[in-house]
């Protein structure tokens, strides 16, 4: 029995890129039944929350007695035990594990400092100054993976739950086009989000947060 | 047969510091013998290593015809080898792996930030105005982590690879001082580097920069 922890509400903006969407994601592709636990947005703080998820944060999977908190560990728990999230092999599994850490490591810290400062800190002052160096990494970042990406389909041989996270960090930036700039990582992208997987969990999510009032 | 790839040299300030630290720290917790190779700073943008390394980065692990990158997955793959890295119980496993992912997603990216306005943007005029957030980001980090280790030890209940992955992170603000406003995670972080393989690990990397030329 599987039970995904997301919030009951979000603002509107960020429907569609909630980080239970990894997780729906993964479960699709495995095709695991779960069902939804809304959180309040209040009790994200509270002490028994925050047994489940130290960091006030979503999304937290409930597997029978397992409680697990961080989407990379979440999805690294199904690819374990799902061949159509990771594969078998140890030596491919340890390469795709290599892929997870750099999607959330490598990656999404460039991207969401870079999103912090054009979405949640925009028409702050300061943001101009910082944003040269900021755009720059991110620029690195793209380049090494359209780099990497050249006569690939995924990461690494097979789809994995480390594309899963990779096509999830790169939406991050979505609104600012900065991934169309990399034809092959625009691709990579947008093969990743064609799976019917990736489809439903989307449908799923926006269908959980509209269905909802939404947080002021 | 192990392989940890770091630079030649890094400037005088990292010594101490390069993610290499954490893989040899976790090869001495386990009792493994490894053999290091020097990359001189401009082969890490060759294609060569690229191909190892896709973001020009270090360190690397070779293990037998297995070449890994990211620390995080390093860390995992001799984890899932030795008990003394990693319980063996896969409920107690999945639990450590979100502290890798917490650590790694959760708190590093907050204090990396930080250390980027301290240190390699100082001085730069936009820099006070995007402190405050920063700072206050880094504080909640830290209080969440301090309540977490109440009546712990470890971050769960034998110390593990999570446990190497975290005091790494939370050495990013040595300099800072930061980590000292919260007494559970300062005894933590020392209880973890007062550890006989961290003092070993350390002792090396020290003599192996030190041996070296250091980069201007």
């Amino acid at each position: 029995m599987l039970t995904l922890t997301t919030f009951r509400s979000v603002p509107e903006f960020a429907i569609g890129y909630v980080r239970d969407l990894r997780v729906r994601w993964a479960l699709e592709e495995a095709g695991l039944p779960y069902t939804v636990r809304a959180l309040e947005f209040q009790e994200a703080a509270t002490p028994a929350y925050r047994r489940e998820q130290p960091f006030s944060q979503i999304p937290v999977l409930r597997d029978g007695d397992l409680t697990l908190f961080e989407s990379g560990a979440i999805l690294l728990h199904l690819g374990e035990q799902h061949p159509a999230l990771m594969p078998t092999d140890a030596a491919a599994r340890a390469r795709v594990t290599a892929w997870m850490f750099a999607a959330l490591n490598s990656v999404e810290p460039y991207l969401a400092n870079l999103v912090n400062l054009e979405v949640f800190c925009a028409g702050e002052p300061w943001t101009a100054g910082a944003r040269p160096a900021a755009e720059a990494m991110v620029h690195k970042r793209l380049r090494d993976l359209d780099d990497w990406l050249d006569g690939r389909q995924w990461l690494e041989d097979d789809f994995s739950v480390a594309d899963i996270l990779m096509t999830s960090v790169l939406r991050l930036v979505d609104s600012m086009k900065m991934v169309e700039g990399y034809p092959r990582v625009t691709a990579y992208r947008d093969r990743c989000m064609a799976r019917p997987a990736f489809r439903k969990a989307l449908a799923d999510q926006v269908a959980h947060f509209t269905r909802e009032p939404v947080a002021a």
